[in-house]
């Protein structure tokens, strides 16, 4: 039987405010990526995700990213791979610092954004990234975009590492992403997109917008969740691929990362 | 032999900014307090810190205070019990992460500033502190002011806890501090400051401003460090009690506290 | 004819988040206390909130609030009178600089959550608010909760003051306000009060739980927006009002202040 | 009789920290360039250094910078001109209210670091930046570096400009600064670099490192007081140019900028 983690970014409010429906988002996914203070999230608003990710039986992930909350981490700031790896450290203690609180456990970290971006071209700052994370836990594990300087950094440095798909993105036979603005870039029909899925869980190949399906890796499928129409997307993926036999399971439940 | 720590409150820049000369200080000291992002440091200063604490061999704490860097921790921020553990969670787990990377346990926890004042004097934040640092690590030490709510707390609780004296205070026969503001609040001079710590050391018996001296139990001195004349007394105190035959060394290697 | 202001706490976003709805709301009132970066908002915020106000031919206030984002200005933050008034300095030099950019004038200042509760019973603190509206700009005008210090400290320092009742609190014969938590704190239905504010309105006199209607001065009606149920009410009053012949109209539209 | 002005970067403390001597620079300079509160600075500081500014008779500038106070203004933050304009509207017009309470006027904008690099190569984020600055005051002038896209923006766009040029930077026959890291491209000696100035002064020739000296156009001295050998390089200026009958006077009391 076909299993596959489905993940989300989960915690993104900051004081007062909220972004997204987290209660819904966490019925739907099996690993959340919590945000650590960086773009998004302060102490309370990491406990209440917390919570709710225990009460749910979701794996956690810390969510790190670029040290910007007016920009919500979508902006590269200027800094050393040394320095964001620093930065990281602190944004994942922190994330486990309250996770200790509420008694679940940190599994994996996956940047965010701006970050995110950067480390999947970028090779210096992605080996930053999984050299932190080896020191602060050889047990944590990365969650990269299938295919990116990320995933290669953790391969090669050893580290368990876990790679990812987008439900609501289109594919080149590059492997690469359709960017965003081009025809194809964005998937808006949930049904499509969960049949899409479907189609590469049974057989292994993604269908792409400009030839054949393709080889492609993935662990998990990420889903967004921050407007109603995202939620509707992933309650419907998650349904389909359900009724098609496929287990929606954590990636943490594999035993190992490959 | 007598022994006793002698800690200082460090890595209090923040950004571009320095505040008083960690690198005096950490030549001085056996033990950090090592500013964790609330009210004052960032990923960067917390690095340096670590490396010049690893460098000098000095035991490393985690000095969470109120997340408010304007007021560099000297302001209560009404917040509740469970709050305030919560947002000492976040930055004591900052500090751990950057400690990981840098490959320096982080030892116990001091509050900072107002957050000191404010467990020292109410159970229920002192208690909400003390279940944090269990639920973080069992091993992490409280290093409270002697004769406090904090230190009550941790010890009714099982944590444990070391506790230090002020080089530069006045005490009353109360066992309190003088008052700031009042006449014999401070000490100003160092050998007298330093004469007073041998005679305690000496005889178990702290001298007061009112009375005679009193019983008082201490494993550490807390010294500052942020103008050139407090630096010049931590060095005189280290220097005095050095030559009296005082052991100056960490709490932390009694091997189990009280 | 009847005429009576209608203001809303506007403009509560912060980088990528948003708070309360707008766009419908400066539909309906016709004064807006926009956040000035303190309690909430930033630069692109405040620039997007006056030009809706612009394009609504709504009048802008300040709306300074204690500097602390993730409390939302709910805390009260220790600090010295002469330390708030600079603090709203800042706050309202910023909304002014944005508003220039915008092209609106700022026409009045409405201190925020906590920072107006403390005005509101704190002469010293009213004090400094009204002589920092005064050396920025005497003819800025002072939104005040009827009957408090801050009224009167705008009045005895001469400066332009106009007073707000509450579409959705309950009254005491007192003038106060029936305590959150206390039955009849909240009025919940729209129709009753708009019920309220019309008897009021024609009678100069305000329904209150506990007696008779009182006398109560007023130049505006506060109604929040921070719900889909907020601005429900705050449509039904503006149309219950006109629908009565009242004149729903910028304070000020009157020229002068009282 | 020969007239320059000397300026420098001031107010750039943050809460309990302070960065370079103000006291002593405030004592040297004829315009004062305050930070406010983007790269570094808040309302206290704000208001401390405006009085000093006041009691010494300095000329106060705003000195906008990007919004990144851990960076200290030095790292561009990705941004459209547009948004750029209405973050240096902000700081201005905090600045301004602070001032009105101080009771100085703000007389001209120079932005900080990062954003002045960027002003002065970028013409859309010059255009940006003066279009805000004739918005929120059509005498507010600009202090731009001599040669730049952001003096010819204040020209064409008819705005009051002032230049400056910098005591302790070589320059190359192009008119730019020898870039840092190369040889010349700081003068580190404070009477080497007088002589410079009073060369320049003179004959209106600037002493350049690849050739003879060029004209350049200039209303005032960058001067630096982050260290100590900088406020001595100041002062040792100042002398040295009042010795020589130069008058060091604000660029403001020329009456007109050009």
């Amino acid at each position: 039987m076909t299993s596959i983690d489905i993940n989300s970014d989960l915690g993104e409010g900051y004081g007062p405010w909220a972004m997204g429906d987290d209660a819904e988002m966490l019925a739907i996914v099996t690993s959340a990526n919590i945000a650590c203070g960086g773009h998004a999230s302060d102490p309370e608003t990491m406990f209440r995700t917390l919570e709710q990710a225990r009460e749910n039986g979701v794996t956690v992930g810390a969510h790190p990213g670029f040290n910007d909350i007016l920009g919500f981490g979508r902006r590269v700031i200027p800094m050393t791979p040394a320095e964001i790896g620093r930065m990281c450290a602190a944004q994942i203690g922190a994330l486990q610092g309250i996770a200790s609180v509420v008694g679940v456990p940190v599994s994996y970290v996956k940047p965010h954004g701006a970050l995110a971006n950067l480390a999947a071209r970028d090779r210096d700052v992605a080996d930053a990234i999984v050299k932190v994370i080896q020191k602060i836990d050889p047990k944590l594990a990365l969650l990269a975009i299938s295919g990116t300087q990320e995933e290669l950094a953790a391969r090669e440095l050893g580290a368990p590492v876990f790679s990812e798909i987008f439900a609501d993105r289109g594919y080149l036979k590059s492997g690469q992403l359709v960017p965003r603005g081009q025809k194809g870039a964005m998937l808006h029909d949930a049904q499509e997109a969960a049949e899409r899925l479907i189609s590469y869980l049974d057989t292994g190949l993604m269908p792409v917008i400009d030839g054949d399906p393709i080889p492609l890796v993935a662990d998990s499928i990420c889903v967004h969740g921050d407007s109603a129409g995202a939620v509707s997307m992933a309650r419907e993926i998650h349904q389909r691929l359900s009724a098609h036999g496929i287990e929606i399971a954590s990636f943490m439940s594999k035993g190992s990362a490959k």
